[in-house]
This record gives C-alpha cells, structure tokens and sequence, in this order.
C-alpha cells in the first residue's frame, strides 16, 4: 500500500443547510463528520466536496488523485448531473473504490454500478439497531467484536433489491423486528464498493466509535490494488492476430475504425 | 411452465435497411432469422419488434404480456429512449427474461444492467470460432454435445469487461488465437439475463443450428419462475412494526410520506 | 418438469428413539412429518429413509431415481458412512437437488459441498424467530408474504461459516438478538442446494405451515434441470483434437491411459 | 502488508524421484523451481516440504507460520494423510492463502475446498497454450501485458467441474482447439484461494518468466488479510443474549454443552 490514500467524502450537503436539527447534530456537516472519523487514520489523505461546488467537487483532476470515494446523499439525488455520474462511474472501474453510505442507496452511482432498482423497505422511530458481523475476521470488520449497537436508527430493511454481494460482512437486527444486510461488497470493473446502511441525517450515528471504525476500514479495504485500467474497447488488426491469419469473407468495419457504442 | 411462453425478438433493423449485403444475408431481418429459430419450439409464443415501430414496439402493455426479450442492437444504442431503457428495466427487475445477442453487449440496457464498461476486443476477419460448453448439462447447454464450431465469425476477446458471471456456459476459442466468455448468466431483480456473443451482421451466424438451439435454450432457461416482483421503497408505519414499536427522537419524513429517489 | 418428481425425506431418526419428547412431538419421525408437508404437493412423489436402513437407505438404485434429496441429521452425523457420503455427492453433481435441514449444516455431506467448516453460534431458548423473505418473489419464497414467524425456536446465528450463497432467500430475526442467514442456495456441479435453518427436534416446527410451504417451494425449486452429467476426466486423444495436432515432445502418460487420482 | 510474507511451497516430489527426465528438468525438484520463483520477491520469506518429510512437512507449528501454502500433487494424492488435510484445511479457513498448481486440481485439499469433483479434459500433446488475462488490471496479472505463451504444455480443457470461481484472471487458448478457465479465484473461511493450470512435470513451464511472475503475483494476493479466524460453534448462554431473554419450553442440551459434530 502506498505510504498515503487519498479519500474523498462528498455530501449533498442539503439536509444541514435546511433543517436547524440536522445543523445541529452535523455542524460540520455529515461530510465533515466523517472526515473527521477518518483522519483518524494517519496512512489517509481526507478531502471533501459537496453538490454545491463547482462540478459537484469531482472534476477528472479531483478523481484522478482520488483513492477511495465515499458518498452520502439523500434530498438531491435528481441533481447530480448525469456526466459526473458517467465520469465516476469511469474511474471506478479504473480502480477507485467507492463507498456508498445509508440513502445513498438510491444515488445515480449506487443504482448504475448495482443495474438494480436499489429499493429497501423503511421506518424512522429512532429504534435500536445491533449490527451483526458476518465475518469477523473481514478487513472490513477490524475492531468490530461480534456486533455493535447504534442507540437511536432509521430502520431499513428487506427486501433489499441488490445483486448478490460478493461478501455480506453485515446485518442488522432492529427492535421493531426487521433485518437488513446492512455491509455489502461488490467489484466493478477494478472498483471495489462497499454500501454501508447506518447514517441518518437525524441521528449523530457518524459519531459512534463502531461506526467511525467500519468506516476507516472500509476505505483501507476498498484501496487500488493495482494500475489502473484504462478501458477500451479496441478493433485488433487482422495482422496482429497472435495466430496467423486471412481476412476471410465480407467486412462492415475498415481496418482501424472505431466499433459503434 | 405455462403452457406457452412469450418470446419478443427485438432488433434494431438498421443494417438490414442500409447495407446491401446485409439485406441479402437476412433478408426477413435478423429478427426474423431469430424468430423463425425460436418457433421451431413449439411451447414459444414469438412476436418481433424493432427501432422504427412506435415506442421501438416496446410499449408497456406489450412488455407485461412477454416473458422473455431478446435484442440485438449494433449502429443504433444511441437511438434507443432512455424512457424506454428504464421501461425494459423495470420490467425484467420484475422476472422478464432477457438474452443479449452479440453486439448488445453495448446496449443501454445491458450496460444498465451490468454496472460497467462491458468493453472487449474485436476483429471482423471471417475466422474459425469453436464454441464450448462449460457444463454440457447446463440447460442452456442442451443438444450441444462439447462444443460447436462456426466457420466464419467476428472475434471478440477478452478482457470483456462484465461483472463475475453467475455461470459460464459458453467459452469461444479463435483460429485467430483468442478466447472470449461467449455465454454468461446474470441475474438482476428476478431477471434471468444470458448474453450469448456469436451473432455478427456480416455472416448467417443465427441460420447455424447450434446457435438457434442454444438460442431456443436461452429463452426456455429465462422465462419468469414466479409471480412479478412490483419494485417499492415503502415506509413501513411504525404502529405495523412486527415488535410493539415507540417512536422515539426525531423524524424528517412525516408519516405515509415517500421517501426521496 | 416431469409430471412427477421424486423426493426422498432422509432423517437420522436417533432422537425420536431415545427422546421419548421428541418422540411425543414427531410420532412418525422427523422425516415423516416432512414427508407428511410434502405430499401436499400432488406433483411429488415422496419416499423417506432413516440412517438404520442397509445403505442407510441410500443406495446407488435409491438415489439414481432420486430428483430431491432432504436431508436432516444431528446427533449422528459421524455415523454416516464415508462410502455413502461419496454415493451422495457423486448424485448431487449429476443434478440431485439437496436440501439441508437445520442442524445438517454440520453434516459430512454439507461440510463437503461447501467447502469450509459451517460453524455457527446457537442458544436453545425457545425464543421467537421471525424469517425474512430477501425476495418475496423468489420461488423459494412463493407463498410467503414479507415474512412468518417461529413461535419456539433454537436459535442459530451469525458468524455462519460458509462461502457466499448464490442467493440469499430468508434472513431470520430473533427475540434475543441475534439475526442468520437461515435460507441460502448454492450449486455443486449440477446440483442445487438449499440449506434451511429452522427445525429444531425439541419443537414442533415442522408443522408450521408456513415452513411447510418453504419445504415444498425448496423440493420443486431444486428439482434437476437437465440431462444427467455423468463425471470423467478424460484423456483426449491427440488425433481427436479439433485442430490438426502433431506430437510433440516427452510424455508422461501413455495414449488411453487414465489420469491419476 | 507485514515486512515479511511467509510461503511454503509443497511438494509430493514423486515424478522427480522416478522418472529421469523430469529429474533432469527439475533437478531441484518442481518445489526448488518454484521456490526459486518466489525468492525473487524480497517481501517473501520461502520455504518447502515434501510428501516425504514428517507429517508431510505441514504440522500445527509450521502451517501457524505460514501465509501462503502453494501446493503441487499429482501421482500421490491418495498418499496424503486425512489428518493432515484436515490441518491444512483449518488453517486455511483461518486465512491462510492457498495456491493450487496444474494437477492439484484433483488433491484432496483442493476437492474439500471446491465441493465438486474437479474434473476436467487432458491431453499430452506438447502443444502451444496462450494464457490470456480476463481482466489485465487484476493484481494476479500485473507485469502480463494480455496474454503469454507456454510452447509446450499439457492441454487442460473444458469442462472443469468447479463452482463459479469468484474471479477468473485467466483463460488459456491451446493449439489443438481447446480452451480452459487456467485462473480462477474463490474465498473459503478467510483463506483466498487461486488455482492456477499451467505446469506440467515433463516441460520446463515453471521456469517461464511469465509463469514465474504470476506465481509471484499469486502469492501476494492470496496474502491473509486480517487476523486469524478461530473456528468454534459456541453456545450463547441464555444470560449473555444481548436481549433480555427468558426461557421457555423443553430443551435438549445443558447450558454450557458442546453441540453434536
């Protein structure tokens, strides 16, 4: 691992500009919350960006220095404009991973790296949650004993309509009876990602020490692991076939042009 | 399984209009060479639909009324109305059955469903492909015996960009020394998706009996297994929580409301 | 689907003789109430077999006109033989559904078809257990609403020790606490595997209707797909490569000879 | 990453013992080629043991202090001890990495990780196989650009009865027409597991550089990366239910009882 990973948290940022309550709990914002949760960890670099900056704070410069996104939106999914979603989306099948966090289960990112519908079942009674570790030796569960509680919850729960994950490293119990698979991983392209349910704007859960945790080792986890991929979808030339080779029967395509998209 | 299953061959029908040779080789269209393969099972209800019928013939009502979509696009992705892409969407998260023919492989919809790049490599040479099977018990895999051959063919290669398979059915070995994972399955909601690579405009790929039985395979294989899944993001009332339920603290969405998307 | 379909119900049957309470609640047997759920479906055939049989019931004759094959044991998992164990898999590779009832997630077949140690945590409370539809449109899940209820129950939970499900079907929820991932499929070679969590032997859960539904669900979701594989490993000869091949080179092994083992 | 990886290489060192031309080809044994391989990388600490050693070269103490077990059998797998397997197996569900090289598709470890029979086609035929990267970004293929060639090699062929591998990082094309999943990727308990086909006794494959740098790759990647899993299936006591629970009904076991194995 190189001796700094970047991380970048981006939030909407809309909740805390029009609700006094959550100005309240989140001063600094859920962004700065949980920047503040990583630095704890001196091997990460924490930047942050919001909506409202210019180009939502992820121009290709931005991303190309990031290691791990990490995104918290709710309010404004609608407006995050469909070229940055193309544009992360891009860098993280080079490589960058990416942590999707509580309603972000519904983000324009979350919903196309996933080619699901995303939707879960919900409730906010301010409830306990005890989140469960499926494997308690995942990287991602580092710390974490067999489970933690969060106090105070947004309940979310099944049917979650996700893929299968490659690893549910999470699940919640909740005192109203549901269960969700609250820590879930997937690979796309070279990106790692990691959708993590607890997080609701109404309660100070970014403060909870368990919480703070998974999410330090959830950007460790979901670091490049090698170069970057740069994709392509390239015509190769009958001349640089491994085998040799004749060009045999009719063509649609010249030597050396494009394929459509 | 009903007693009939309704299968939809959807096709751009864009070369078979401007290129000659094209016309000459499929001269009721590809969809038309895919139709006549699939009524040779007489348990398949089959209709075709292409770019240029309103609504690109894939209206909603004609959507709940088919069990599996087949499509083939190529020159025309672009053309293809995001409303219409999210139609199909929504539907085969309900349980429609999709099959991706060959170029689809860059298709709204398939990319939508994948969550990445879904490039590969390509050269348009007129070689040798030899089919594989990767479990000949798999029922897709039914009457082929271990592998098939196809005389003049386009290469695809890897790397094809695409999320881990469910299953591998088919891998592709080239005269001219590639290989490629020509038949793969997902699912994505209770969709059953196969994308099957041989298939190119330029050769009578879809007249090969191998490819029409695997073709009347892949359908049989996708069809719905259950009732539909309506996709909703309910906010469940907390007075119907499963345990007796106080709410507590704060609330942002009052109760009965949506939730954001 | 055959208009038939052949289940056989295997059960230990050790502490239903020695247990004079158990005995009380399943006066035919663990697997005659099974069987008992089973036959409810006009479409199955039901045969049932206990560990005392020759063979334990499962001979090659047995098991070659076997389509699904539930299994439950407990206390005598060490006392099925190895030779039969070897007779099961080999079945189950071919297209055998199997279905592991409750504590047979410690079973020798189960251990061997997934390929870790399947350890979990447990606490035989009486507890109530509320089973979670992952996808309610699962078919496994057919017949289910959102979820049912346990009234008694033993409770297993997480960390459960096993590879990543093909499909999470029901995640249950407990009094105490805990959560499991207590309906999960898998597939090994052709066969389709189920594991089930509820069932303990000291309540009377296999007559709940509602896990009833599930046992019968899983039989028909399990049910072979295709034509039987029967397994090799073959030499292929060099004069049978699809490819004209010389040739070339030392060898180890002679023409027709088998591989080791 | 720990300043020092520990890799042990094993060996059943048969072929080499009996046959003189495999003993010229690998003077110092397939374990001394490979581990002179792995030696090139300062991280890595390496040793290796053979069938012949005590207890296999793999007890309790060694596999403690082992990383990542790379693995090669052939002629002897039956002659593995079961005890000793089931040691292997343990530590690998600890996490353990655990490479499985050509003909270890067929040792015993290998088939209790897999849960199939790992069948596949063979033939010795010294033809050209080319080894192509499925995504060239994996970190198990970094340094390869697409593709290498082995010139000689043993054809592995489809079908290769495995479950869906959770990555496959490479696929081989091979002269006589065939093709092969040669890189595939599972996780079982926390170990990570990499079966990698190329390596026949009768050519020099472990000596190819590209050969070599995979194997390199291979054993960084399957590096443990966590603590240690340790194994139990514990009963929760009623009192340490982390919901106040009182019980009710009938029980089998004593508080404080081990379960049935």
């Amino acid at each position: 691992m190189a001796a700094s990973l970047r991380a970048l948290v981006w939030n909407e940022n809309v909740h805390e500009r029009k609700n006094p309550m959550v100005a309240r709990i989140y001063p600094k914002g859920i962004h700065g919350c949980v920047a503040d949760a990583l630095v704890l960890d001196k091997q990460l670099e924490v930047h942050a960006a919001t909506l409202h900056d210019p180009d939502h704070g992820l121009t290709k410069a931005v991303l190309d220095e990031t290691d791990v996104l990490i995104w918290w939106g709710h309010a404004a999914h609608g407006e995050v404009k469909d070229e940055i979603v193309e544009r992360v989306l891009a860098r993280i099948w080079q490589g960058m991973g990416f942590v999707a966090l509580h309603s972000s289960h519904y983000s324009k990112i979350f919903k196309r790296l996933m080619g699901t519908s995303c939707s879960l079942t919900w409730r906010e009674a301010g409830e306990r949650e005890r989140v469960w570790a499926c494997n308690p030796a995942h990287p991602i569960a580092t710390g974490i004993d067999r489970c933690f509680e969060i106090e105070n919850t947004e309940m979310y729960g099944e049917p979650f309509a996700i893929p299968t994950p490659d690893e549910i490293v999470f699940i919640s119990w909740y005192e109203g009876g549901d269960v969700f698979r609250s820590g879930c991983t997937w690979k796309r392209g070279n990106g790692k990602i990691f959708y993590f349910a607890p997080g609701h704007e109404m309660y100070p859960i970014y403060f909870n020490p368990s919480v703070q945790r998974v999410l330090r080792n959830a950007v460790r986890w979901a670091a490049p692991d090698s170069e970057r991929w740069i994709d392509r979808c390239p015509q190769i030339p009958i001349s640089e076939a491994r085998e040799p080779l004749q060009h045999k029967g009719p063509r649609l395509h010249e030597g050396g042009e494009q394929g459509f998209r």
